[in-house]
């Protein structure tokens, strides 16, 4: 399935929701305005709202609830895009900015505060308690599971559940919080809202496996290994099971290699050697895909329609897409 | 009145309220705990809680709703505080930063959005949606208004009207919000927290034309000049009534030095000055005391109470402080 026929039965509601987030944006400020405006632009695949329209399709039907919720967690997911880039523009520039960087990462931490107010707002206005129950604690979660990483950063020993936790947090109760709010849009009960709700987080670990994988370049894709997260010294699970599985003296060389590559290519390539050597990439590729499996058994319990074979082509489309 | 005498009539309520406030900030990551456990040792006056308090027990008495509304208020505030401390460690080292430097950015970026969840989820849980309405729409005004400012400073012919409307949204949003919040959490109908939440902002409004006229150091402080604002090239009331009161050329000769200074010790004085040569500190002073005037006008529609001296004693406090 291409995100075309994924998208086939919530088509009308996604072009209805473009218009409607949109102007949820729209300020006085000139500034902000410019910056919305070309924050639309370069809009992505829209997976968060796609995941809370198909959910509720699923769940019984999209409803006015549907849409609040897809704009609250748009608004919010792009605030929290906008709140990364802060760190983004320092990253290019190695540690250094310029005034006019500054300015921008100023004005970065204030857009996001604004968006993350506009969808506050808009869930305020039409009453949505429970929606704003279920983002807010997505919120807490994703900033919480930052600051893990961002603790556990240095530690090469990083355990293996650490590491899980930290994506379940920082990625996975996003898209657990869009299929929940989906669910609770359509009405259905909490028991069912709590299954989508997993539904979700499932998908979400599979999902951040994947971009941890891209960092290797694994052997199902096209593309060359990124290196990123080594140069920046993120420990993720490939490299997790590569250091347990090897030898004390193996592991004390590439966690030393890890620690003082200073960006160099051949000591990360070293790295990213070992870690294929070493079995990380299929078993990385292993748990994705039992997070997978777990994410298809629960949509098994919903009778079939073509929403529930849209969000089982979105599950698929999120572990073989090629970037 | 001192701060001790001012918090007389809530001296309890503040108490329960630092113990709840503590509570509220709690993690399971040990780097947020730190860093919370830093925020609360550095605590200020707690001048919004305070507001909260005030209204509320003037408005009828301090209820549960009132301390939801405080710590709302107060994590909000401190995420503000924490955000903007991005951009402060910036200017500190003019425009380049260390690593480290980097990491406590992406921190503060992350414990902001920490805390401002943390806020949202307890207002959630206690179901205090009006609340939650009310500080929405602050939030959005605060981001707007700093956004506004930041699109208008490097205008040298800002127009008072313009600055009225930035620090009305950038600073007094909040106040109005805590005073506001404080009369519903009360019981109180609507239009009187319409009321309070107009005597906030007229406090607020007068709250920012002190802070910006310490730039100038008036004559009535013992405190010299700061200058920041000149620095930053932030133009506010004295320099804005400077200019529009002097001749063609006497204006472009200074606003040439504003523009380029350089941080040139003599210039920024010779702007200094020229402000305080040209009426521009008792004219920004006579507004404040305007605000000041308007705000205690609404208070004397409620009947006396120690808590209306002391919400009275908090307005003067605020315009007399001498930091």
């Amino acid at each position: 399935m291409d995100v075309k026929q994924i998208q086939a039965p919530i088509e009308q509601h996604m072009e209805v929701f473009e218009e409607k987030f949109r102007a949820s944006m729209k300020s006085r400020v000139a500034l902000l305005d410019k910056i919305t405006h070309y924050i639309i632009k370069r809009k992505g695949k829209q997976m968060r709202p796609m995941f809370v329209f198909l959910s509720a399709e699923m769940c019984g039907g999209v409803t006015e609830s549907t849409h609040t919720a897809a704009s609250l967690i748009e608004l919010l997911h792009t605030a929290t895009l906008v709140h990364d880039d802060v760190v983004d523009d320092a990253a290019e520039r190695r540690g250094f900015f310029s005034i006019n960087a500054l300015w921008k990462n100023k004005i970065a931490v204030l857009v996001g505060d604004f968006l993350l107010s506009r969808g506050l707002l808009l869930s305020v206005e039409k009453k949505e308690f429970r929606l704003l129950e279920i983002v807010s604690d997505a919120v807490r979660e994703m900033s919480e599971g930052e600051l893990l990483q961002m603790e556990k950063t240095r530690t090469l020993n990083l355990k293996e559940d650490i590491y899980f936790e930290i994506i379940r947090q920082k990625t996975a109760s996003l898209i657990a919080a869009c299929c929940a709010s989906g669910a609770q849009s359509a009405g259905k009960d909490e028991e069912t809202i709590e299954k989508m709700r997993l539904f979700g987080e499932y998908v979400g670990m599979a999902f951040q496996i994947k971009d941890d994988l891209f960092d290797f370049g694994s052997a199902e894709d096209i593309g060359k290994p990124t290196g990123i997260d080594i140069k920046e010294k993120k420990t993720t699970l490939p490299l997790i099971y590569a250091l347990n599985q090897s030898a004390w003296t193996l592991r004390r060389k590439i966690t030393g290699l890890v620690k003082n590559h200073n960006e160099n290519p051949d000591k990360v390539a070293q790295v990213i050697a070992f870690v294929m050597n070493s079995g990380g990439i299929e078993y990385a590729t292993q748990k994705m895909h039992e997070f997978k499996e777990k994410a298809l058994e629960i949509l098994n319990e919903f009778p079939a329609s073509p929403s529930r074979d849209s969000l089982e082509g979105l599950v698929l489309y999120t572990i073989n897409r090629k970037k």
